[in-house]
């Protein structure tokens, strides 16, 4: 007779939090209703406690579970008394530098979906602006992480203790791009180039200029060009360099969904074949991603699920291909991966819970 | 030879003052460009000047006159150096109120977008909480407002020194129901259903939960129920008591527009026909509403334009009607009608620079 | 040890049908794939089978289950081998007034999503102008249908062999008004007044000029004005006269979901809280109402769900109230209504494989 | 005094035709209402004529010029009759093939929108499967076709009698990219690649699967990867080879608008300015095409404008560029420019019409 385990999500006032602690609720190995905080930042207006998940959220409104979520003040003595063994933090990056340690200190594992912890390249993280970077704590924090992609770090996630989950954009980007790095067939020197688009839920809860409803309706914009900070974790992910691609995100007049489209040139004349055995290959075992075999993935086919889709296509002469890449940036670019992650970090089917 | 009139702007950070200094540009009997500000609220932000328009109002990217307005730091003696004859207040209603009789001082006529003077009965103001209601300066200059609807109020318009603009709700719905009441065919003591859905422009520029992309995509929601702080003037202007209408406003997912239905039990049976007479004859002479006389209007056939759109069905009996009235929340709701309001309190066709 | 069900769903072609697969698909007390059939209309184009769901249902591409559903040739006879219990029409009426007595005499229960056998009333069925209207075998069917509204009827529907689905538009309507009408507090000879609006999924598969992105986009229209098929349905089951309700219907630029403002006069003066105890008391037992007892719904908080959503504001007198009605017009309006009277009329719990 | 020109429009049950119909509207050159009339696919259902614009295009709605023409049974004789000068084919391109040479033997200039006479290379041309091809007829009229992009063929265009108009995505990329090509910049050998996007009023006013509202919202996708139409025309006018640029079109979800994302690696190391003034030369003269010397281009700047808007970035090594460009699809990237055309071609000023 197994003990089920308790989770706790501290962010929920954001749109990846608030999917977390949806997901939780319905997921069949956890003990009841997450107990759900508010980040750091929010907390002085929440801390006295109370406001339901669906004051907050009325997308999540359509969920009874929801419904009955309540904010509660943050302590670590709650989550001891509690008895937490996975704490999802859905924090700005900051906070998750801080309180990742500060976790694991107290015996919890962690899932940190900020991007505290994804990159090992000091120089990478430098667009972060990091206070703490080369502590010793930091540096020891960081030596624990293993980036959350189970797709490529499976057996590392198994043993790990805190998880940095990826980014939504780079999750798009790796998952089509990796494969094909690694079986050396991509020409490097020529240079990738990955296009990708995102819903405004990318752009997080707080009401800006950019999220106003006015801005974003009817439109279409680049932004982050040669700069987004999701760059750092393609190149170390797939293991290139930053003069091998270039990538350029958009803002999208959708709620939810990203699609990355991405040019590729091959070192040798590749058919359709041989490139669909490459992805097939690299994701036997995977249960969440889509392999299209034939048409490509649209944005509309993965929004609300966990899965990645990929798709491709190539030119007459066999040296050139386009891939498509989609995914719904709220789950399997955050919170889906997150439970995903916990999934296979506490040995339970990988999309139990998800689909 | 006729010398030009000159114009300001105050408030062109909310959208309907973006629009009016958009629309002032391209006036034939104006001068040049008209100098703008921010309102009284942001100004501290801006008071360095030289910000364009366009930085704040992306949306106004496609007028190069736009473009090429620069806000500069607001003070009544540059106004009185200017020469300005008419002086626009986009501002919130609280500096509208100390600024109006302020500019009726310095001598120019005002054109006040906001709420603050379009009441004429104490009790429909208190929803506003305005500090000075009862001062004497507050009487005295209400008494000078004319209600800036030149349909209803064409002669005291062309006299006036103080024009209160109307509310975009109030517009759409007072042009629809007023010919009928005035015409004594409407049975009030059945009362009248107004069910209005806006653009989120109505809501404001300022990011808010409400505006927030991710609120207001595909959804709808009803606000403001028998709360609505356009009720008011909606009663005065058609001569209607509180218990005669329910006004209900909704917000829609789209960037602009005003769509009212409205519901009206007649006193006697009416035809297709006498409806239509009723109509055409209120609404002669006047250019920018437009009868439709087969079929309903829907909110793009009026979306940037300054036309206020009617239509209208019967039922078998003759007895009730379904009324629609559609227009652009900016521009006949908003600044299309403030420059309506001027070429008539100039002596100007009442459609220059609005076709 | 209980046997699974078998069911059938002809009319995939269509969103309800597809959502209906979706669902069925996903059903504990269900065997495994539901066979699913077009409609006769669309039949010869894909009588030769095989058509993946998701080929003519990209939003539906999220499920793998959808994504392996093929299209079959319909006959009668494979319904009999695959021992069909329970086969749910998503067809146009026409098609609905034929083959749901050719299927009562197959000996299967039948669950018909259109508008053929909801009307009891010849006066209102006129609207529809059934071919087959009284003779002798139409006659005998519709005195076998039951209305399926399990919030009225679920007692005729554990016994009924073909069920008539509401119209989404009428049980957005029906269930606001019917506890109130029921409770004898509305002044019926005041009349009502039902504003609703709907996404475009619920103006059909079929691209029409009115489906096309660019007429609904950015736009809002009335439609059906005093006219609407689904005005019969409302009568029928509130019990109330053509006289004492207009009911519009409107297209809004969204997929799914649909609001209702509904505006009702009391007899009498009501409270907040007289009112709440109407609905609560007529509710109970009915899992798929959610009543909100301080704010009011809005379209995203039930989309996706099979709830129905209601909420009401009084004024202060307490003899007006505006009340609100949200559904997803495909479940609750349709497929998940549809399940739900599946499930009472088998005995199981309502809401099963709806939440 | 001048004698002002005849115009006529075939094909304007489209958007481009009926957009080119209100444009022409307010032309100041022009003879009052130009003729109007459908495309001869549509013609036998409007040939009785009298058919307003404005039922088949209720976005025109806002124009009364627009609401009173009517299209009229189309005849050779009827233009002679009216003394057409210049006929604008809106048309699909099988009949614009056809009907351009006949116009041309009535002694009008024609402006095709149509991809009919854009292209001089036969290869390029065999997408079309032009009936004609090779003809003595095809081949005289195509030599006598100019490509109406006057930022290119400025001094072709003044004495042209036949403008083969450019197509939307093909402006969008070529205008972006022609002027590094002729500087030599950019590095041919590595290849471009064109990621653009354009709005559903691109994709047709009949209604299809892709252009219904339940495809196109909160969605978008990849189509014509590697075999757009429009690839042909922007390897000819740019002078590049198919091996040198991908192409890849996406369906957005907005009524109107284009984004191209376009990447280059130049030969040697840029600057920001030298960039710039590559730009600015090449534009000198070209009121239409506005750089952006900051900040990025978007899509809500250019919509509704006859603007292509062009903007850039580099990396810090200067070796590589994001070049972004956005124009309406409906106005430079089609009616606007055939307006801009016929402006060049009769030597009024170019954006006569236009601002």
């Amino acid at each position: 007779m197994t003990t089920k385990t308790q989770t706790a999500v501290v962010g929920v006032t954001g749109y990846a939090g608030a999917e977390l602690a949806r997901l939780l609720l319905h997921h069949p190995h956890l003990k009841g209703k997450p107990p759900v905080f508010a980040g750091r930042v929010e907390q002085k207006d929440l801390e006295h406690g109370g406001i339901a998940l669906t004051d907050i959220h009325p997308q999540l409104g359509g969920s009874n579970g929801a419904r009955s979520l309540k904010m509660e003040p943050f302590s670590w003595e709650l989550l001891s008394t509690l008895g937490v063994d996975v704490l999802f933090l859905a924090t700005p990056h900051e906070q998750s530098r801080e309180w990742a340690p500060e976790a694991l200190k107290h015996g919890m594992r962690v899932i940190d979906l900020s991007g505290a912890w994804r990159l090992t390249n000091a120089a990478n993280r430098a667009v972060y602006h990091f206070d703490d970077d080369g502590t010793d704590l930091a540096i020891a924090t960081q030596e624990k992480a293993v980036y959350g992609m189970p797709e490529l770090h499976r057996d590392q996630i198994l043993d790990a203790h805190l998880i940095a989950n990826p980014g939504c954009y780079a999750t798009s980007v790796i998952l089509a791009l990796k494969p094909l790095v690694d079986a050396d067939v991509v020409d490097l020197d020529h240079g990738i180039v990955a296009d990708s688009k995102s819903g405004v839920s990318g752009a997080g809860k707080s009401p800006t200029a950019k999220t106003h409803f006015m801005y974003a309706a009817d439109n279409l914009s680049a932004y982050g060009v040669f700069a987004h900070r999701h760059t750092g974790e393609i190149l170390e992910q797939i293991g290139i360099q930053s003069s091998e691609i270039v990538f350029t995100p958009h803002l999208l007049p959708i709620p939810r969904g990203i699609l990355s489209t991405i040019y590729v040139r091959f070192k040798e004349k590749q058919t359709h074949e041989s490139v669909l055995e490459i992805y097939r290959k690299f994701f036997i075992g995977s249960p969440l991603v889509r392999i299209f075999d034939k048409s490509l993935p649209q944005i509309q086919y993965s929004v609300r699920t966990n899965y990645a889709d990929i798709g491709f296509q190539l030119d007459a002469s066999g040296r050139r291909a386009v891939l498509v890449s989609c995914l719904d940036n709220l789950l399997k670019g955050a919170a889906g991966q997150a439970v995903q992650n916990m999934n296979v970090m506490l040995g339970w089917p990988e999309s139990e819970g998800l689909e």
